[in-house]
């Protein structure tokens, strides 16, 4: 509406500026007339013709204003390093952006080689657009992912309705607080070991309601936009999540959180659970079920935690995971983390409607600033043994320091060490590992 | 040219309105001169003053008619979703855009399994631009797709000629009325049966001549983009495409079309015909000649047909596949399909210059509308028996209703059902299905 | 800069415009009240009516500036092809562009069938920006490659020092003169048979310095972005090069050039080189070493020379690679190129800072113009016979024409004959090709 306004208000001024503009002549004529210097026939002449070109001017002046509109109907911005164009009347945008992240790693092993290098994480593009004010959509590809497999956000949604936005197509399950968060915004590199229990994207549809102090998500899935197996049924899924903030001020936040996920599997009746040791150069899991047969569905549940308090913030996640199987005892896995975070230079972690937003340094690099500086510290464990299956477990523990020279790069180095190692593909083995990424969004 | 004509219309209004002010004032001038009231002296100073005031102003507003022109050198649009930008010369052009097409469809399968699920259909973004006016291309690339098989056109074409446009690269052979219809526009989620002719893309170079009442198309093409066979002759084609529109109205449509589609196989020497039921969530081809070899060429000739009276349209199309092998008979295959359409809520099925276009709803949803209601129904039919080879035989009946909440949206659903399948992997089953289709472009 | 300038300069005459505009009008009073016409009283209040009316007019115009410059912040272009957008501060840019290159080739064999056909050589897109003034970044994306294999430039850069400017991410090592050149500006279709030797891109981090005289660049590379092997060490890299160009005017440049490529192996310890007849339609190397295992290190040096005189130019390059291997002997191999370019219509290969850049036609085709025509002839030769290894020796006589319709246009026709094959996969064959291309960049 800014823009409207800007608008509307250019026109008055080309208006206004007319009709003051030569009021001083009308005034001496009038004086001129009353000392008789203007006879009765020179100044009806002269009101006439101040009267034909003060109409003339008023209509080309109209004129002007109008094609000024015309010519501004949309807004162009790249102030954030991509491109954002909306229109003038709030019905239409579109905006252009992406992220790349790079990383490096070096490993100290403890047995099984983990492969010191380097790595693209993501480099994704968007494009981001909202048509007809009431529906928005999003597509979002990964280029470290091949085919369909790289397709993230693809969706639409509709907000027409008052409190509440409905979405379909492929998005994010509502579980975790770690995983709304957006992994340009995590604290540490990557995400905690319970990351091996996420839900990740779905084909489906689902209702969201957000407001200040709490949220509630509920929606039908589908499977993975990769699963094309031709000749057998998909796996379908229920997802829900609450979150409430009693507290949610600028730099003061509580914020609770419960997810719940019911998964039935599709006619392959197959799931697996595995992670690396935070750490994606690699590509060494240290946990890993392997491939869990007969299995009839799987309910994963979680609850969150989340403290802000100034530049200080803590971060609690429990997950738990169910699967049931045809023919076999139920399993049963879960893992938990906790992390903190404190930003050196003042800022305060942003907190929206049920997940964290980006870091607006106080200060930039180039404009006399040094950027925000953050430290963060993370404990992780994960548990994937039951029964027969000895995925393994695992806890972890995590150190980091990031630097945000702007609002669109980061600059990160963590160093993770492995703890106590039981079962799975990794056996007692402690490895540790040192590892930096540079990030720019846009 | 609608921009330019803005630009030079600032200037001239920016211009007039000053030549026209202070007019009053001259004449107030020159009466007091007249009347005795200012002396020759006098005069002589106003209207030297007058004459270098008017050249200083004149000057100044040249200045600012050209920087004002300069700033608007380009136009930008978002109200299609996507992004227009145009140069205000008509000499420059980028348009970017694409489509996302997430699918569901539920099987009541006959003996094979199907495959219940979802499939994100289409997920596509392009560039389309225009360069010193004479020159077009476009890029447009299909992420569910991997590699260079993603590539959908990628062509440059010259439109300097008055009458023909020549195009090179990869796009569309000219075949099938279906076909050159968008995926956007088609009436069912998916094509007819015969589809199963498609000739697709090939990198090659086509002249086309388009008028309003007939349109040709003729050209030589390589092979698939995707084609990359180290050390062997790919295939290559001659394509041509006539159609006849001897009654174009803007409600009102006789569309007569005729294309033929040569193709001398590469050094594989083979082909492969086959279909899904309508369907691409499944994966299940219910008609396949698996891959016939020995192959010299093929010949597929089509028959179009359509006709649009008011909000009511019919399509038919026939289409004939010849294969020449080296030694064994000619195989002959072939297939049709009549389909029809209704429009509930008034619009008309657009044609333009051999093939239809988008729809308009009449009303949209979030402006006091209900958007475009379609109706749409299908008889298809395909027969890929013929001697030794048993691609089997199989027709369909498909019924669909679309809805158009605005002209950038698309939610449909179909159901189809599959009858008297004769041979091929899925011999003597009839399944029926249930497909919903979400679509936006931008 | 140019944008604030135009800003700055339309506020600037508004308010230029309003001051002067009415000066007459004061003269004339001035005149009436001296003559005795216009009274003491109705003097001042002919003059403070002037006053207030000025500091209005003056106010408002303000206001307009004001606004005028908010509707201003961003420049956009299109009028290259593709998408150039920038603030009016110089603080952000964005552009948006890409280039899709199609080529076909007929081959005359000599033994090996190499296969006549199409394909899509590159079709890229990019972003590239600028944020925060001192920070840029690019991401370039070919739709030709698979998954991470397509992902090309994606690198950021730190521009805030004086002379040094430090890039992370994925980028070009610093190496030979044909591969800083990118390959929309090369004089023939494919670059010389000692591309086998190129580095290519990797991950790593890079200072450069550009002067007009001279350059360097140093840098430390880690794997490319494809190399993914969990559980190996990747490998890593040093790279310089260094430039001079003691004459570097418009139409001539004598430009020296020396570069160093040392590179560690990972834990595959393997390296190959190979080559195709200066085509990639075909697919098939003629020279190869296949995998070499147990490899060390690789050190490749490259010596280039080029000279510009008018729209003469000449290019040579050598380049000479080492193989340290474990437990054998050391290999030795090597290769050069000599080419030269004519443009017959009177253009000169424009040198920046070390490479060749783009082709700036001296007239338009469209208008009244015939592009610019360039001749190109070349000699090349690369051997990869060392000790047991019988990679092969080659020779190839390359012969173009280059016609750039504009300067986002590119139609190339090449005749190619290899000599003097000895050894490697195609030992003795002297294969002859003809190829086009077709390409746009915008």
């Amino acid at each position: 509406m800014k823009k409207i306004t800007t608008i509307v208000g250019l026109v008055l001024l080309i208006v206004s500026v007319s009709s003051v503009a030569g009021s001083e002549l009308l005034t001496l004529i009038k004086m001129l007339h009353q000392n008789g210097t203007v006879d009765d026939a020179q100044y009806e002449r002269l009101l006439a013709e101040i009267e034909v070109n003060s109409l003339i001017k008023q209509k080309q002046q109209d004129e002007l204003s109008e094609k000024l509109a015309e010519v501004n109907q949309v807004k162009v911005e790249v102030d954030q390093g991509g491109l954002r164009v909306k229109s003038s009347d709030d019905e239409f945008a579109l905006n252009l952006g992406g992220r790349v992240q790079v990383d490096s790693a070096w490993y100290d092993e403890d047995g099984t080689e983990q492969g010191n290098g380097t790595k693209i994480r993501r480099a994704r593009i968007y494009l981001q657009g909202k048509m007809f004010h009431d529906w928005g959509y999003k597509i979002q590809y990964d280029f470290t992912a091949s085919g369909t497999k790289g397709i993230k956000d693809a969706f639409l949604t509709y907000n027409g309705f008052d409190h509440v936005a409905i979405k379909v197509g492929n998005f994010k399950d509502p579980l975790m607080l770690q995983d709304q968060t957006s992994s340009k915004y995590t604290s540490l590199i990557e995400r905690a070991l319970p990351e091996a229990f996420t839900a990740g994207r779905h084909i489906g549809v689902m209702a969201t309601t957000k407001h200040k102090h709490w949220t509630m998500a509920a929606g039908f899935f589908g499977d993975k936009v990769a699963v094309a197996d031709a000749g057998a049924d998909e796996g379908w899924g229920l997802a829900a999540r609450a979150t409430f903030a009693p507290i949610n001020e600028k730099r003061r936040i509580l914020h609770l959180g419960v997810a719940s996920n019911y998964r039935k599997t599709g006619d392959d009746k197959s799931v697996r659970f595995k992670q690396q040791a935070e750490t994606h150069v690699s590509g060494i899991n240290i946990v890993d079920t392997g491939s869990i047969t007969d299995v009839e569905s799987t309910l994963i549940s979680g609850a969150e935690l989340a403290i802000v308090e100034g530049s200080f913030a803590i971060q609690a996640e429990y997950l738990w995971t169910l699967v049931e199987r045809d023919f076999a005892a139920e399993l049963d896995f879960d893992g938990w983390f906790v992390q903190s975070s404190y930003f050196l230079t003042g800022e305060s972690r942003r907190y929206k409607k049920g997940a964290f937003g980006g870091i607006k340094p106080a200060s930039i690099v180039g404009r006399d600033g040094i950027g925000a500086w953050q430290l963060a510290a993370r404990y992780s464990s994960i548990d994937l043994n039951d029964n027969e299956v000895a995925g393994g477990q695992a806890d972890s523990v995590a150190i980091g320091l990031n630097w945000f020279p702007t609002n669109t790069l980061r600059f990160s180095a963590n160093y993770v060490t492995i703890l106590d190692v039981d079962n799975g593909p990794t056996h007692d083995e402690e490895p540790r590992l040192f590892q930096v990424r540079g990030q720019w969004a846009f």
